[in-house]
């Protein structure tokens, strides 16, 4: 098989289709669960990401104990009410909107930054954009692979990571980026929930695409 | 057709070995094109990313001036040097390896955030962490996207962001995450090029993959 081309047409379309599909998901299925062949697959496609220099700071943290699933909820839920403050004239708004399903997902994971390892390649002038940006990397994996199993993920990013660090006993420096809701759904909505709600448009392509130089910026979007 | 099932064995299999196939790349062959249909396919993958609060942070500018694209290389190579000179015994090693293909790949881009919009949902606590994990989502959607089609992508990561944000005529806040080199390659190599080259060791699955809380870390990898 030529090793460039192994690739074809319908191989393309599975692709954007799967990338097409994909949703941020709250609503979850209560009582299932994830075969776990399946979260395995889901994981490793996560640890096949990219990273800068080859660094992996990507840390699983697969939650089982309920105990522990409630007290990250809380944390969530504390946030949650925080942003709605912040909100003015939309909060009422925000706060029908459900926005997190770490209650009834399957399986609850966290992604945790590793402490810095102290890799200098790719990274002298932007460290730690460079380990997020692998983390978020593999996270996306994650997702693509969840949809083509047919479940849901949700990435949750509202808590103090001060505190959800503690709670899972985070080494000095280790950074909590994602509380990761992971399981089979209801539905997987056709648009982002953000825009199918009316919360805010989603941009044009042509908006954020420039020549050469930063173009116009496209409108700013309401308040919220 | 059932929404919730719409994916199969089959095309779960196509996602997962694209997720293996991928590679960073900075082997260019030169003096190639990328069809200008494919070059779109694979930027509305990235536009299809998600986002936080669906703030869409991500902006690409599409590099066609040669004299530019000069200027975005000699940043990368100042940066190369100074990488080179902060890994002591490992330098001369390094400075054999070729770490980017800004000059030879058929498609020149950067990726830039965007100035910050003011989203609050989802970035109560982490604004910053939020737009770079959602613009590096958005380039693991291209790079999946050019493994499928047959032709590679590489981040350049290394460079004084204030001095490429300047060539790009970018506003003020604005942010380059990334330079990003697209197009025909001679191979995809079967293992990352950091790992092959005996840069660095990758790390198994096991070992960042704990239960409930955060467990032990994997080996410190050599510095570098």
């Amino acid at each position: 098989m030529d090793q460039i081309a192994d690739f074809n047409e319908q191989d393309r379309d599975v692709i954007y289709r799967v990338i097409e599909a994909r949703r941020d998901i709250r609503h979850f299925l209560p009582n299932q669960s994830v075969p776990k062949v399946v979260l395995e697959r889901i994981l490793h496609a996560a640890h096949n990401a990219p990273s800068v220099g080859l660094m992996q700071p990507w840390r699983f943290i697969r939650i089982s104990d309920r105990d522990l699933r409630s007290k990250l909820r809380a944390e969530a839920e504390k946030e949650r009410l925080k942003t709605a403050d912040r909100l003015g004239a939309r909060k009422e708004q925000f706060l029908k909107l459900k926005i997190e399903g770490i209650q009834d997902c399957a399986e609850l994971l966290a992604m945790v930054i590793a402490p810095d390892d102290g890799t200098i390649v790719g990274r002298n002038t932007m460290p730690q954009e460079m380990a997020i940006s692998s983390c978020a990397c593999a996270i996306q994996n994650m997702w693509l692979a969840a949809r083509v199993e047919n479940i849901g993920l949700g990435w949750v990013s509202f808590y103090d990571q001060q505190k959800v660090a503690k709670l899972l006993k985070c080494p000095d420096n280790a950074y909590p980026l994602a509380i990761l809701c992971l399981g089979p759904v209801l539905e997987f909505p056709p648009a982002p929930l953000m825009s199918i709600t009316g919360w805010r448009d989603q941009k044009s392509f042509e908006s954020v695409y420039y020549q050469n130089s930063y173009g116009e910026e496209p409108t700013k979007p309401v308040d919220c």
